[in-house]
């Protein structure tokens, strides 16, 4: 690999037309690895959705058609199931890895995003034991992890998507504004349901690459289920923001958290055409259209750091 | 409606070119529907997706464009949500209501299929109990129902699918014949993944109607799970006979089961050209093609009834 | 292979608690093969998703774990891309041709079900003229196919999925019968929509291997769209007779079609309360609950061939 | 409304803990809104999915549950319908309107993000015409639209995704380097088949607001079409930037274009072990993993609006 490695960066020059090249990724994407521990008899699994992209000098690649420097997305991919040889331990930490190996290897490789989901998987019980090598999937959430290389400098992202939660009662909407478009009707006693999508950022002092990523997920998750319960919800935005708050509270390396939720509608069936009453108890589940709500929860007078949250997003 | 029942039932003529009409329902499909229920500050939930098709003289509306039979399907989905506000209480039991109150209301109406997925949800744990109105979607699998109504008979088919589990060892596959298309490696050790979907057809004598379906349910899904683990595993067919056989023989009040699951292929993932050696620690978890592996377990000497078959499935 | 070939097909005998194997089907599933042709610089592709599932004696895997009958999965698959090496034609065909080979090569083998869903490209205009090798995928519908073989004996059913139509007029709901839950409103002028899902099975004399398929897809295609299209629609059920009708007046080779069609709702959007009317051009379209309108046009006096439609469905 | 319009702007005190809102938007999401225009018995259609979310001074609502602020998301949906009474015209254009009505409304929505999707229909022909008021849904491609306000400036976005196409041949990717991990082949022959996925930005000048989108997106998708064709492809990343730059040199009111595009691997299916050659003939399409490239292509000396593109892409 030396004749790559030295290889001359000069940058292509720009077209006649001034039409250039702007911010690009590229890799590949879902790699669906599954790594087995055999302690023994004793198994565990882990499971997870890989997906790695570069980012650095591929102007030629663009403009040229010179790969010189396409570190090939079959080669990403097979780094990905090697890295897996030596065990994952937490999606956080494996991106990482991942991260750094890119980076140092190939000069021009300036920087990317590496993003996991990952699947957990319950032991079966058996006999009212856990079995050494049989696994159910838990299917309740997504975890979800993104760590973005910017030189030397790391971002890492934590995250879930999925979890359903719903409470009957304790929920509410009212005193919102009234104009012409106006008809809901305002109340105090509604069901609140939603797919709690979340993903929090850990502070990037020195420490943060060592932070026992599982257990922290765990206890994220634990706190977004009991604030979700606990208070009365005057709005999802409120209840956004208590979930959010009690999180930064309870972990002081989690420099702030970003919230994507769906008020999945209930509709209380109007049961009078047919001589019923409906005291709140049949509710129609409507898929679409669905409420909105995006906030972040973060500290006072902490540094933004957009580029962790583009990168964790959407490219276009 | 008195009009209406007494609607005399001509059988409109065939038309000149011999062309007819052939088995048909129609409804409604997917009622949303979610019933809580509210006993004092404990509420509990449940959660279905309804669909509901009649099957009777429907001719005139085929062939005349003439409704007078055809019982509105919106009017199908109100009946859904009036009989919810009396309370669901297990899936099954709420088809066989519907489908009692279709067939004895409209007298064209000779039978029909009703279903039903449900979708359980576990309590938030909040300081270590279960929360009385706060609830999480369980997530795992989905559990489904069936009821079939011709005349009088009805067949009971409960279910579940989406259940999806994974052995890391003990399972193998060898002694297949081999022939010119054949490149197959044997082995002994390789990792064993499906989705487990299931239906079991409840025996139709008088008790089925009032068999406590959700007592059942769980201890089929646990038999399932079970069964799914115990032995080494020849082939996914030799586990799925294993698997059915367990649940015919624990509840005499099941006539049969049938599966249909997938053999979710993990292959290991050869990183030898990488100087690493993979014993059975690292997969590739592979989307398609993937194998189908469908089969029914059943009592000897026992009445087939496709028709409870057919109507759980695809009309086409 | 002669050894397998000679296996004597011993029953097993029934285990002592009278459960036994029942029906049962096993294969690969959603192979996806595109097949490239070469004609000189014109190229065409072939772009199929296949199934293939084996029935006879495979009763030795269920129950004893002896796979010596259990044509592997993999080698069903590869068998399906050595086959496209010959060309595919037509789904139809192709199916065929692999129902032949499974039947013909294992004597335990005694039928099975073959399945196609298959995409349409088309070539990718440039300056005009349709490209030599570039295409777009047209993705209006899916075409399916399907091939049972039981025996000796073929039958054929040629489909499509997803084909989304809609009538702005014309379509109308009245006369049905009201009762306590009916609520809807009569109307003589609604938005009609659907997606197409329709099955045709092929008239098992003779000559059926032997029909240009791809010319009769198309031209069914032509008259489920333009019956669709030419009449007031007094329920979606008389359109789908009208639609069944002219297809088996046209083609004589088909004896029956089935079709699965949902009444997708628009539902015209009550303006009223602000203060603007809305004389049928403001619609929403809702996602569920949708009604479901499924029936079978057929000739009179004609067997009717219940094996080739639970083939075509799903298992359980 | 005009309590609260004259509602004191009180920004609510951080909290003592130093937790406090970051960025947030909120709305109601996929609003399924059809318009029928009716010019005499001459019908046309415009289907689109809606997403409407405002940001601004939602602070009260987050922190202390104090609404009066919140313009219901219930609100938002039915100013969509409204404003489709008068017509959508083209999805940008209907956009643009929604942001103006809602920053010129509530003097404390600062801005926003507007969406939709947008659903071609072509009329059904029937004897050789198109139909007056019966359509087929196209179902090629997805039109998407966005429009960003920050205040009174105003971003627009337009877009299309899931056009999928393919070259059989006049692809390859070598050059590319090689390291430990790679395995990958050079080729000069391959597939190439990619979903496009793309975005691009109006430059805002004044005239921005009144352009012919319609027509612009039309003659884009050609262009993306004709260039995917045209020239060898060395990588995707080389066809991407030729189709990108494309767009550009013939449409100045464009600023830029994103892509995003999966290289949807297509193996040539190893024959080899069962006798037959395979000169790129039959290939397998491999679902995951894939490639993932994706870059902007735009103009030398240009301003950068990173808002716009974050606000086209997810929250978290």
């Amino acid at each position: 690999m030396t004749d790559i490695m030295t290889r001359t960066e000069t940058s292509t020059a720009t077209p006649d037309d001034g039409i250039i090249l702007g911010p690009n990724q590229y890799g590949k994407a879902e790699v669906r690895v599954v790594k087995v521990t055999r302690d023994g008899d004793r198994h565990s699994i882990e499971d997870l959705n890989v997906t790695s992209q570069l980012r650095g000098d591929f102007q030629a690649a663009h403009l040229d058609g010179d790969n010189g420097h396409v570190v090939a997305t079959d080669t990403q991919k097979n780094t990905v199931f090697c890295f897996a040889r030596e065990g994952i331990g937490s999606p956080e930490a494996f991106l990482l890895r991942l991260s750094d190996h890119f980076t140092s290897s190939f000069d021009w490789v300036k920087g990317g995003r590496w993003l996991a989901e990952s699947y957990a998987w319950d032991r079966i019980q058996v006999d009212g034991e856990g079995h050494d090598h049989s696994f159910v999937r838990t299917g309740q959430e997504t975890r979800t992890a993104v760590v973005v290389a910017d030189g030397d400098e790391r971002h890492i992202l934590a995250g879930l998507k999925g979890l359903t939660v719903l409470k009957t009662t304790q929920s509410g909407f009212v005193g919102y504004p009234k104009d012409r478009y106006t008809s809901l009707k305002e109340t105090t006693d509604r069901i609140l349901a939603t797919d709690v999508s979340a993903r929090w950022r850990y502070a990037p002092d020195a420490g943060s690459r060592d932070l026992d990523f599982n257990e922290i997920y765990a206890d994220v998750k634990r706190i977004l289920l009991e604030e979700f319960t606990r208070k009365y919800s005057a709005a999802l935005q409120a209840t956004l923001f208590d979930m959010g708050r009690a999180v930064l509270a309870a972990h002081p390396e989690i420099a702030e958290i970003r919230f994507s939720m769906p008020n999945k509608h209930h509709f209380v069936v109007d049961l009078d055409p047919y001589g019923l009453d409906n005291p709140n108890e049949v509710f129609f589940a409507s898929d679409r259209s669905y409420g909105l709500i995006e906030a972040a929860v973060t500290r006072d007078g902490q540094a933004e750091v957009p580029a962790a949250w583009e990168a964790a997003g959407t490219f276009c």
